[in-house]
């Protein structure tokens, strides 16, 4: 097992290994569960428990008491690499994880405890995936999505480009769902693909009996094999198995904290409908690259020293004078209604369109667009500089400055990239009829 | 007319006077339309223009060049105060106005040009409002309402309370709709109410075919004489004119820049629907207050120096330090799923708790609850402090922590206030099928 120094002390000291039962007591309040193998590269302060409801915990062992309540089986797969023969006859899939729900516990399926995600864990916990493709597996990252950041979008983009450019048919990327449309769009954005690019992830984890690990990344398998050259989300459609949606990874959101059809298109309709193999394309309105024989084209350079900032009432000037004094290259508002922040801000706004520091108004509201032609404070923000990002959810906008400072350091280039459609994130003309489906 | 001084000036230069249509030309960008009327207090800088779309704006003189292109009509109703016999057999409602798309422009069904608010305007412009109530109108605020800020929710809320404590049977809030959700949540945690009182704004201004302001109004009025003791928010339930809903001001959000049916109930029903003078309840589960003899209670003591800080890919903990050492009395984080922020974050969340500063934990997903039980960056946020917000909505949780802050200065009873239902804000059990409807 890869726990070491203090943590494997403290399971030492009651004799406790992978697998065994214990009961850990640690400020009044004790967990009951299962200890899981860690990743090679943890700490040694912490430990994995799994809990009879069925999630994972990290657990710092500092002031913590270990009894042992059983001992747990030994894991019955050995884990060496896996050496499938490829099958001239399919079509090559690259599946790309980051870490994440999907990820981190997916091989739970067999029965093994190794909650840490290698290339080959995924086939072990899905080996149903072969029958529909070669399946390589490739693990960038081991991250909970909450700790992704913007030089992890380049690195997942790179490794992306780099399985294209080896000729795989189709590229999935296993992401935890926490920020899984942030790291979409900044991937569509990055990345000019000839083929599709398509994130999933899991709202439970495999050894859930409600998990929809297994049938995202099927559904994900077949998304990859279809025509559609887009970077895309592709989840659970409802909260039971029928069907998944497949997203455009500009216009999408995660809507729910814990509902499996979490994932929303926001302004439009998903672009089509993945199931049992089959894609139905679900609205004729909705356009999409075709598959090509174009390359790959990596656009990788971000600027990430945007800030992206919810107004509120009452919210200070200041906050605004703080980014713009501590360097801050680009600044997203999410705004109120049709893009408006209190006037109070405006002579801030102002500044940071002296000093040639981009501000782009979202809205909190995220369906609709940005027009700030409407009323009074809108059109005073127009005057202080600010750009309208129009119908581009308040996620995507943050993600395409960071993007679009890093393609030009001239304010009026940006503003150019931020108002123009690059990857399906801004339409010509906004449907009303999208609205909470 | 209420221009005067530079503006004054401008108009006369032109011989112009409201009501007029005129083109204004500024920065190489001309628009056409009428002159109206300006508030009393405003400032002599600036002129209203009536665009031909309908919309109204606010232009600056600096610089501009006025063409007259046709004399107006004069208004044709005189706007001395009105002296409506009260019916002793109608019901008593206030409307108490803050200003706001319902407000500013409601007179324009008049045909008169006079776009601020005045107690009477409002009857004036529906008054076939007088056949469903005797209406007492007053206006405490004129602002667009991302201007709202916490010193004015008190101001409202009192002015409430004085109508209540005057003996009407409810109380209607015309307000502007970007922080209509904002000021709803926060006249639920100050007023306790005996009888309803009822926050409605308008999408559309009064004088454009598809407004929404005279069934909004109407049907905030049968609202407020209804048996429902709760602070609500009463808007367009569908696209036409249909009926509209009932929502309680804890738990709504303005979900569409410019959808008439844009305020959505997160996480639960709308308590009613609203329709030609009756009051549907939708859901047998959704429990209210009901009317009482009781008196109103106003527990206005606020602290507004709280942060509402959304959670990115590659935020700063320096701006929780930021925060901390500019004497911010409290934060609420908007974070990512289940209530998780990068761990980057977590020493700066550790420093506030030290400080006694409250932190309070949200979802930017909206639909459903935060639960920071179940991954392990969870874990270590409540280790660090971070008190959970549950289902509680982002907007909901800060107003409510400047409310919380406001009733004692206890850390302790603060997390105890924050994790207490008030208002209906907390649910004891979370449903998952109000997810999108």
């Amino acid at each position: 097992m890869s726990y070491r120094g203090d943590s494997k002390s403290f399971l030492d000291s009651a004799g406790v290994s992978t697998g065994d039962s214990v009961k850990i007591i640690k400020k009044d309040i004790s967990y009951e569960g299962i200890i899981l193998d860690r990743a090679e590269d943890a700490d040694d302060k912490h430990l994995v428990l799994k809990l009879d409801n069925g999630y994972n915990i990290g657990l710092g062992i500092h002031d913590a008491e270990i009894i042992l309540l059983k001992k747990g089986e030994k894991p019955k797969i050995e884990l060496k690499p896996l050496n499938i023969e490829k099958d001239s006859k399919k079509i090559d899939i690259s599946i790309i994880s980051t870490g994440g729900t999907v990820a981190s516990i997916i091989d739970y399926k067999t029965g093994a405890v190794h909650p840490a995600f290698t290339a080959d864990d995924l086939l072990r916990a899905n080996p149903e995936l072969l029958e529909h493709a070669n399946i390589k597996g490739k693990a960038v990252l081991n991250i909970l999505s909450e700790n992704m950041k913007p030089e992890y979008w380049i690195k997942s983009a790179r490794s992306i480009a780099d399985e294209i450019n080896d000729g795989v048919y189709g590229v999935v990327v296993a992401h935890g769902t926490d920020t899984m449309h942030y790291t979409s769009a900044a991937l569509s954005f990055i990345l000019d693909t000839p083929l599709p690019v398509v994130l999933t992830g899991a709202q439970r984890s495999s050894d859930r009996p409600s998990s929809d690990a297994y049938l995202n990344l099927l559904n994900s398998v077949t998304a990859a094999k279809s025509e559609i050259a887009e970077v895309m989300v592709c989840m659970h459609g409802t909260e039971n198995d029928s069907y998944c949606n497949l997203l455009l990874g500009t216009k999408v959101r995660k809507m729910h904290t814990s509902r499996r059809d979490t994932f929303r298109s926001i302004n439009t309709s998903p672009i089509a409908r993945v199931h049992k193999g089959n894609i139905q394309i679900l609205d004729k309105e909705i356009t999409y690259k075709k598959r090509n024989d174009g390359e790959v084209k990596l656009r990788d350079s971000l600027e990430p020293n945007v800030a992206f900032i919810k107004s509120y009432p009452g919210i200070s000037e200041e906050l605004i004078d703080y980014h713009i004094d501590k360097g801050y290259k680009g600044i997203v508002l999410e705004g109120t209604g049709l893009g408006h922040c209190p006037e109070d801000l405006i002579p801030s706004l102002e500044r940071a369109y002296g000093e040639k520091i981009p501000v782009v108004m979202t809205s909190q509201c995220l369906y609709g667009a940005v027009n700030m032609h409407v009323y009074s404070t809108g059109r005073r923000l127009i005057s202080a500089g600010v750009i309208s990002a129009g119908d581009m959810l308040p996620e995507t906008a943050f993600v395409k400055l960071i993007w679009a400072l890093g393609q030009t350091d001239k304010l009026s280039e940006v503003k150019n990239i931020m108002q123009r459609n690059i990857a399906g994130e801004i339409q010509d003309k906004l449907s009303l009829k999208y609205f909470l489906v």
